[in-house]
């Protein structure tokens, strides 16, 4: 039975993890480069804090990539035969079978975890997908217990498949994501669009919160961003992508699977931060060359007209 | 305050919203064409039901288009000075405006009210968003709350502005709803795709249903929907459209409102429902021309090769 | 036989095809509101000045709408029995056929014509798609031989159907320049996105002229363009439409036709004249609400950063 | 000066391409696996048959992958310091890098060429783009010049850049292909939906080949598959996709580009080749559950009917 687990990275994410462990009962000994968050200072003090009456667990919560490959490496040579190493971030799915054949040349074990809930899952728990051997996974479930939602175990929980299955689980979820929140985006647009008609954008969106086809936890969200900001006004359109939407979209293409939503919410992000688009610049050169349609000057200009005549 | 309203149209919607009415108390007459169905043998026997110490209410619930333009003109000879129209259907909100104007002429007052909630509705209330005067909606309050769904009022209703800004909000909110299921359709398509890897598909969309960033009411009915067929195998591809998705699309290119999203959906349906894509032929054809690629021939034969050989 | 037609509206379209026809040994009586460019003062000075020995013909070549409209009712007041108006701007083709049913009541025929080829056209000719009644059609033959371009009748030239035809033709015809067009732009931006490898986008672009797949009387607008302007630095990427776009996307809709990569362009369009996407804003305030994802101020403010750590 | 090279691969494309350069006076050596069209019995007989006055020059046109890993890794053990091969296939351009870079510690040299033209590069010429050294762009170019189209070098012509810019350079052409080609399938679809009013489609597409905006080689290829087939009746909507356009996508989605028309039109491709649609049955499924929306049984089944009431 689990008593204590070392958990590596004290961001947002890990922070808020260690705490719902803790009160499950559940001992963490936390590290972190920054030492005042720190529980201990290295890598290996943390295994060193480990017991050692079953297999010694890690969890790793650090940025997918160089930091998260560095410290399952690391992690690699401090532990042993049985002990196994979680990781939680947001790693690529076949970088989590790459660190798991690497770890089980040394008879450490891995599991790959997509975890949801972003900074609500203190409160609400975490939805959590597992890939990797079920030896290992039951050896952590108290610990996947103690972070998941309240409710039958199911409903925020699944062994999805071998090692890099939760990984992919988790980027097909936020593909997902991209493709609901641009689907309530546009929705409010128009409505917005629409004001001399629809006088209460707010007011009805809210009123989409029970009963209706659209309700979900991203349409509660939306409400409250407009109950603080009703016409979002300081907020700016641009907009970041995590990576994951563009796995989702990658792999999509590999395995020949048409996209079409979820490929268009990524683009509109892509679009949102650009300052000029290079394809629309093109674009008004190309009308202006065919029809000697007006093109607005770059630069602090004012919109350019039309001409007066039909289109070429 | 309201005792007793004639409701038109006595389908699935209709009948279950009587149901959900006379629940809260209020006496409903309903008037259907299908006599054994039928409360009263006519509209005029509906009106004549009704009580005349306030205005006389009558909810319709009938197909968008011909049929409610039929009986909403009809009810303008039956009712006087003061009753109104509760038009509940899924009428184009210009549709409503011209409706509202022919009624207004005799003194008949009219709203226009978006419902959502499907066949789960008489269990879990409606949606309602509501166009029109404000002196109707307070009149017909006590209906809208025996349809809505328990709960603050402002979760499940909203008086969302002047005549056919509530059928504007539905509009808007099944086009949303296009968006929201053709995104858990592809990452559904994708997972699937992938099972190699991810060897349980319904349980990872199960595991999704709490804590995470797309949990919804959605994604709890596609979770039941792979409880009774895990394969979806009994189910065809093909996917109607009700009207509303085009509308939406229609009346955000009118106000040059980009909808990737919205539109990608709405055409995959369109794509679904064809044989074959006479645009996809098109692209084969042109293919054979230019780079002698293979095509299939159209009738029950085998997929064509493509030439061993680098594409043109 | 043809020796003298009228010619409403002298702006550039139609001064180039005066030019044209009158080469082609055909006199043009053009009337313009702006009298320094008109050859007679009004509408019923242009019909007086036509031949009488045989349908008097007058093409009307001014805006779409309300100018076309008010053009074509006065000429049905002034033209009588046999003759006919030649409607060559962008009219919708439904509007042609109201406008051809109106002057059918006087005996006054009508051709609609989709005119094709901008500022080039006086010298290269214009590509012409027509509408009406064969009869129409045969004696403005010489006209539309003196406007077509040189080379096979039928390769610059159709008689596509009745009325409407010509202009439905026509909006195609710019829905599929709207998808061409997005599509040379973003292979473009994806060159000029890479030119760590690809030195030479302006030469790479001018190397496809010739000999390749994607050859098009665009793509040498493309490169006449960059070469003008090898970033296209003077050129905002603010994109107009004209319409056409938006009635394409519109009838494909009602047709139930799937149009996934024309309506991409009309979006991108739409996109381009935002200052800042209502959607994309709510997306990055969506993200901040249940990640706790740094949102860029709006404003002059530099942009977000991501947090350091695996997005939930 | 150039007088002979060898020739690797003599399929479609390779054997025309032997016929142009043979006819510009260049000796070609061809090798293929099938005896009965090779030259020479092995690669070792093609290299030992070039002149050794200068570099030896041996062009690659083989299947991408595998194929031209496996050749062009032999030639490396046959030729040798200041010698060259050209890679005229169609590989993936990180592929050509690490090529390049193998021969280059033999002191062999690689160019890598894009191919434009297919089946009728032969008679027309075809389109290349080039990455690589000058050296052997310049050593190279007598039979460069034998392949491209006549005219000015720089219509047909380009060295774009380093090993990797042709090939990416032919990627990016490949994916605005797509673009164009479902961008005239829609107009078409969308021309063949309305047939009740355009009654002549494929006189209508023949008419946009001179003078207007869309005339294209592509169009005029359309034209000709109209001719030979007016509905298009013998070809299946099954559309094979080459892999390049895949590719782009890829690289626009590494490079934060948009790409909404190249992707849609790719994705169509996909959607083209599904028997059954997992995503749109997920949808049909969901529309189901919420509101008893008649779904169309899988199989031989007629299409299912909507309910006659608003949709949920």
């Amino acid at each position: 039975m689990v008593t204590r687990i070392g958990l590596v990275g004290l961001g947002k994410m890990g922070n808020n993890m260690r705490a719902r462990v803790r009160a499950a009962g559940i001992e963490v000994v936390g590290y972190d480069p920054r030492p005042e968050v720190s529980d201990v200072a290295t890598l290996a003090d943390l295994v060193a804090a480990l017991p050692d009456d079953g297999p010694r667990i890690v969890w790793v919560m650090v940025p997918a990539g160089d930091a998260t490959r560095g410290v399952v490496t690391e992690l690699g040579g401090l532990l042993g035969e049985g002990d196994f190493v979680i990781e939680g971030g947001n790693s690529y799915y076949a970088e989590d079978q790459a660190r798991a054949a690497e770890l089980a040349e040394k008879g450490v074990g891995y599991l790959d975890v997509g975890v949801s809930g972003g900074v609500w899952g203190l409160e609400n728990g975490y939805g959590l997908m597992v890939g990797g051997d079920r030896t290992y996974v039951e050896a952590a479930m108290p610990v996947f217990d103690a972070l998941r939602p309240d409710g039958p175990r199911e409903e925020g929980f699944v062994h999805a498949g071998e090692v890099g299955a939760g990984h992919f689980a988790k980027m097909v979820h936020n593909g997902i994501e991209y493709g609901l929140m641009q689907a309530y985006a546009e929705g409010y647009e128009l409505l917005a669009a629409k004001s001399e008609l629809v006088k209460d954008v707010h007011g009805t969106m809210k009123a989409w919160t029970r009963g209706t086809v659209v309700r979900s936890w991203l349409l509660d969200l939306f409400v409250k961003a407009l109950e603080e900001d009703p016409q979002l006004a300081a907020i700016d359109d641009w907009v970041d992508d995590s990576g994951e939407g563009r796995w989702t979209v990658d792999e999509a293409i590999d395995n020949a699977v048409p996209l079409p939503v979820i490929s268009a919410a990524l683009f509109a992000r892509f679009a949102s931060r650009q300052e000029q688009s290079p394809a629309l610049k093109a674009v008004a050169a190309l009308r202006q060359q065919f029809g000697g349609h007006a093109v607005k000057a770059a630069g602090p200009a004012s919109p350019g007209a039309g001409p007066l005549e039909p289109p070429a």
